[in-house]
């Protein structure tokens, strides 16, 4: 399976900042939600109505970053996000921050489709997964 | 009503800087909340139970800060609770971080009671009354 | 002076939630924010420029926050920048969040310009103070 | 080499958590730099000092996290800091986050020692090798 790429912007504000002048590491983990969220939300996939109509929501279940440059105040990023594998439970998508013509982060997150009440995996719904392979296949 | 001031500590670390080289001004109020939940924990009042039992939490209905001095990475600071007002579904907090013997920020944090699935503001249960006030009037 | 508005939208993301299942009340200070960071940007000021050319930059120094009604997940907010008062060396805004036609959160910012190093007050250089009134007087 | 644990406690408040009711999974890498922090303080390190006096601050290059199961509000966690291998410019630690006796989550996390204002790698000054060692050789 390969999957189309999806792009989504993210400026650079005092809050993602530290002492160090540069973006806290912690925060591309931020940057690369608001991605993926954006990525499920263009494949008209919301996140607040599966927790309330189906009980179901996505978790981070590991991630591999690793950081080649830093950001910086001001810095318009491009947060890329791509999936590797689409599975009956989970989803392994690749994500990077790019400046300019720099890849400065690069991450594998894996996540899980959970029950909200249990926190145990339950598949994808199907429409879920039909939204997402018509939306970015290619 | 005069009571008793109760003190927290909180250690600055990287994640609180911006690149400015001080604590983020937004972070105090998490250092607050840090301090007044360990204030209601000291009279053995707990917001997870105060949540699954009673189906209330404290939220925040207005706050005035005064930032005078910055803090930096590595400070210790005091957080300082006292309590102005023990309203009937309310409380009016005043609050200081110190560091040695600078009082860096000041503010008064207005708390509401509230049913967790309305958002209603509700009256503070008169046990957790009773234990504030054991606890804290001098 | 009476001074346009301008508006800036944010989308509340799982960082910006807390357990309470509303967005936790600290991240409005950095909406807040982000929206005076574009503000000065759409006057053509930048504030990383503002630190390395000029050694000067924004601090806030006092907040007063009324938080009338919660936002949450995926909502997506209109944060609103006027100001009030543009003085020699601070800027006192007046800003809120929007849901559609309701104001959840509305805050007075006073915003000083100090000295990166020293961190003493500073007036507001001239070009900036050009660029804000051209951009913004009504 | 085998080095000797360190443990800090962790309490999770309402800023740690998100609408899903459990801890934001970015905020363990907040957690684990805590604990990262005060491991270098017990053994007589201060992370403002090495900019000041040396020029030189430690980033994170690579972080591998896994997580298993997680922590709720008032939770206290138990974060634990190993050392695998201390390089010459470089730190590789392995962490993890107990509740009571189950471990929520694991990560390793590689950090390099690098010049403040380059960014650039440089090596770990001896005195702070040696205060390690001390402090930790089992």
């Amino acid at each position: 399976m390969v999957m189309k790429e999806f792009n989504w912007p993210v400026r650079v504000y005092y809050e993602d900042t530290d002492t160090g002048g540069i973006v806290y590491y912690a925060n591309y983990l931020k940057y690369f939600e608001r991605a993926r969220t954006e990525w499920l939300r263009h494949a008209q996939v919301g996140q607040q109505e599966l927790v309330e109509q189906e009980g179901i929501m996505f978790v981070v279940k590991s991630t591999q970053i690793d950081y080649a440059a830093p950001a910086r105040l001001d810095d318009m990023l491009r947060i890329c996000v791509t999936i590797e594998k689409l599975g009956r439970a989970s989803i392994a998508f690749l994500q990077q921050a790019w400046h300019g013509e720099r890849c400065l982060v690069t991450g594998r997150i894996l996540v899980a489709c959970v029950s909200q009440t249990s926190l145990r995996p339950c598949p994808i719904p199907a429409h879920v997964i039909a939204k997402i392979t018509s939306c970015y296949n290619k």
